[in-house]
């Protein structure tokens, strides 16, 4: 089983204190030895870490723990391998670019029985997940060859995630840098931070935050995890089939597959 | 003027000796204020640090210094922004995949005139090295939908290499984790270093290294750079027109364009 991070926010936010929480699962707390990465947009531009070993070991972890970089969007994952060798081929997320952006893919979950047909854009390495990404990618750009709003494919995108679904668990989160996809097969949980803001307190970790001091009263912060980050705050849990479409903090979309 | 830095070699080697000289160029000795990136191929997997801002100053390029990442194929590049504004999405290396494998590209120059039709892929920021690297894809793509060697879409990307030198100054260096290409416009140096190794003593910074230590006695690595990186070493300097294919540390075909 792997884990999912996300966030959407409203303005540049830094996940410093998320990220050691999901970081302490990979090896610390957790059984998800076999890679993590996270990826940060700034502007179009896309910034990324990835390592294919424990994160709770990973130099590379420690330097963006330390690190405040501040995004709007982020999505992050730690790995516990089921297909596809340990190796940075196969870490995710994954990234292509379509339509002049990139997009950026985290999956959580394991399918049985599924080989797409060769397309476009082609798996670097031998994952399932990788796969499933490219494949939903041939199908939007099919169907779209030309950029259009995201309202405009989000039919497309759930019924390709409702398909991926009926081979195995796929939760999984999808960006191109303006809005953040979220999708639930089994399990996936949310958070919107808004002023007034209160303290924080991680499960994984003794770290404390206070998100009083560290924003304005306009910041709309939500947060997208695996499994509630934090002991005492209110997680939204998804149900399966949920999926929501999140820009700038806020849900601006969402809906139910069969 | 940007930099380039590009490294082949037959074992997994680490470039931190040449990826200090380089950063010193960027703001330190050299103008090159305006972002610096690097790609260390791990397999098929690509390792990404890229940062819009002078790489002298950069706690990321610190990190990149102090952790000797092990590679057969390097990418790098500092910037002195010409054309589009400083930000992550116009800073080099650049990434694509194409074939199911990640394409490295970086470039050293500046064109004038050039406006490729809008291909397959799409440039994310506003360069016009971006847009040359987008175009140099969509062409191979079209002449080759399916993978094939090298040695067979070798003159095509030469081809299209002589055609932006046309619209002005275009170094640059490729790569798809295999090999590593490599053009001349105006400027460009390569040197090998094999058995028996010696010291080495970079230009930009009073920091020596002791290759003999550092390598076995099968070792071959090639580093090229825009201009030599060391004081007390023989490079060889590229005639403009000029290519060579590196791969392994060893320089497999080479030829002038005209």
């Amino acid at each position: 089983m792997c884990e999912l991070l996300g966030m959407s926010a409203n303005v540049p936010t830094d996940i410093v204190f998320s990220f050691t929480g999901l970081m302490r699962r990979g090896g610390g707390t957790g059984p998800h030895r076999d890679g993590w990465g996270i990826g940060f947009y700034e502007g179009r531009g896309l910034r990324l870490f990835q390592e294919p070993r424990a994160s709770s070991e990973s130099e590379v972890a420690q330097l963006v723990q330390r690190y405040p970089i501040k995004s709007e969007v982020v999505i992050g994952h730690i790995r516990q391998a089921n297909v596809g060798k340990v190796c940075l081929a196969n870490t995710h997320p994954f990234v292509r670019e379509l339509w002049g952006r990139n997009w950026c893919f985290a999956h959580n979950g394991q399918m049985t029985g599924f080989a797409p047909s060769p397309g476009f854009y082609r798996p670097v390495g031998d994952t399932d997940s990788e796969a499933a990404f490219c494949d939903l990618l041939n199908g939007l750009r099919q169907a779209f060859p030309e950029p259009v709003a995201v309202e405009l494919f989000l039919p497309s995108l759930v019924a390709a995630c409702a398909t991926y679904r009926q081979h195995g668990v796929f939760n999984c989160l999808l960006s191109d840098g303006d809005w953040l996809f979220s999708f639930c097969s089994t399990k996936l949980a949310h958070i919107t931070r808004r002023a007034p803001f209160g303290p924080a307190r991680l499960k994984d970790a003794d770290v404390r935050v206070d998100f009083q001091a560290e924003t304005t009263p306009d910041d709309v912060v939500t947060v997208l995890a695996t499994e509630p980050l934090t002991a005492n705050e209110r997680w939204s849990l998804y149900r399966p089939g949920e999926w929501r479409l999140w820009r700038r903090g806020e849900c601006v979309a969402q809906g139910l597959s069969d």
